[in-house]
């Protein structure tokens, strides 16, 4: 059977402040410029989940993308969409809210999840210019 | 001379809360939904900002963009880039952050600094889905 | 106060067939092209939907887009979505479903949905190249 | 019948050097900046165009895009793209190329051409962030 | 010589229906839901090929994308655009045409196409939401 | 450690002509088409440089983007931004400048700017519809 890769892009709204409270506050502004802003700022998140299978000869799917959606649902955007990373989540609890820890926080909320599919790739844009791809490992 | 039209877009994100404190919490939370988490989510803004004028017969401009571009930097995205809507713009005081009320605001900090051009429009896009213009008046 | 527009941006996939039954064969071959395949094709449509009201002072909403969203599943998405244009709509019944044709439909089918906002515009992208709007009258 | 209005969007990558000869140097320099860069640089534009006409109940089009698509490519595309606009193109001579100018000056290119219809706006995007429109008189 | 990989972004719209006709009707309605709507929908889709090649010192080119352009029209769009894919498609013939099983018949149609360049990629995005990539294997 | 990559994308506008001075007028214009234009035309470039290393647990960045940004501000877009390729840009000296020409000395430019981190592609999109990636090697 061939393989192939689906993919599924979902997108959320959320609030965050890059600030590690174990560091200085000028080492932090240092860090963080802009984004350190104590009162936070947020973004539209654009989220790339991409899985690995055979492609079923019955069906012509690698996966149902409706059990990837609803997965995605369950496990990530009801958490995060409309929601501040730094406060809401407790998945995200104690990790400074970059976009490569939340891709790395992401693949441990939805890698269980799959069967008979290999996840093998998490990819968010927080901009239009700027995204950070987890792979696993 | 012809008159025609010149849009800048731009980009900026902020986090935000929608929350009038004259409403009882249960009338927040039924008007603003999700939005209205208290500790507030975010987005990635664009503003599009167009004026209108005669096409220069010597420079074949409306506008020089640059000086738009200055004007917006220094009147706007420097206020509200990677700021907290609901308490780091005193220009947004005392107003529900809504993005209605974030594009007549955005229409009062620029049209004074137009000279020659008229402002038409004033467009912000929330989301890929959801926008608000305001064209005066 | 001040008078601002609002635009919902959704999507929807459907199939269509250019033919007008009341045509010879041979003239719906000219007028519509490729369009004109017996067995039909589709497209990813975009419908922006504007509308304009005045800024509610004590909301900073002109129009809560949670009504505007579910107006537009409820008498446009739940019957286009997934559908085939020619035969499973039934107000689109006798037209041919053109991009003017949908577009004008579609704005019968929500205007009398608004209250206190005035629905301004009706706009289908039915690829990134070819768009029509209507906006009444 | 209902009027609506249809927009085709066409792409062509072009040269320019924004150069008034008229103009001192320092002059040229300062107005345009990076733009006046002697050997030139270029874009790719996005063209909007637009008319307005009734909606044919025979056809269910206002116009067919077809034609519009060949007129297009006949008056506007067929000069431009890949072209320098400072020197390839016969009916941009003596303008400086910018934005506005070729906006207007395609406007004069195509209105000719319209029957039945008309010719509403001719929006040019050079960047995603840069766009003029016109729309006659 | 440097080895670089090229990609070709074409659009094409068709229509299709998600249904197995060696499957009871309520498990073809379980398992594609919506897309087994009897009369059909379609979508715009985008397909990315992505080859691989040396650089050309002389040319500066991997493969001179004309040829790929003519190669994906002949093999391809010629076929599926304006299309229905379950019934104008001989080479989808017996195929339900979920997008994985287009990509990998498009795979079959344009590999031996390729003459000193490796076929690396077929990606079809079906909505701006979902697609498909087909490596081979 | 995790390992992730991150992907800074970035723009210009650049003219190029396509022509190697090494080959007769005749093999140029069949070779280059369009793109041998002897006053050449251009393009708005995207520019997407992806890096990949170990989230740090500390900052939870594989590398701070204001550092890459500056990189690519300092040794690729302050050359190439508004320039000329075939004559303005030094680093580009002797080359047709393709998009695999030019993805390949863009590599050359950056890569020892590099800390800690490992470059692992550079993409530029030329059009929407065109894209060359230069992974090293």
């Amino acid at each position: 059977m061939p393989i192939a890769r689906v993919t599924r892009r979902v997108h959320f709204c959320a609030g965050h402040r890059l600030h590690n409270p174990d560091l200085p506050d000028d080492v932090n502004r240092d860090t963080y410029g802009l984004c350190n802003n104590p009162s936070g700022h947020g973004h539209n998140y654009d989220l790339e989940v991409t899985v690995e299978g055979e492609v079923d000869p019955v069906t012509g799917y690698v996966m149902d993308l409706k059990r990837l959606k609803a997965l995605l649902e369950s496990r990530v955007l009801g958490d995060v969409d409309h929601a501040n990373l730094n406060v809401d989540v407790d998945w995200l609890s104690g990790l400074v809210p970059t976009t490569e820890n939340l891709a790395v926080a992401i693949w441990g909320r939805i890698e269980s999840g799959m069967s008979d599919v290999r996840l093998v790739s998490v990819r968010i844009w927080e901009t239009e210019r700027n995204s950070v791809e987890y792979r696993g490992g």
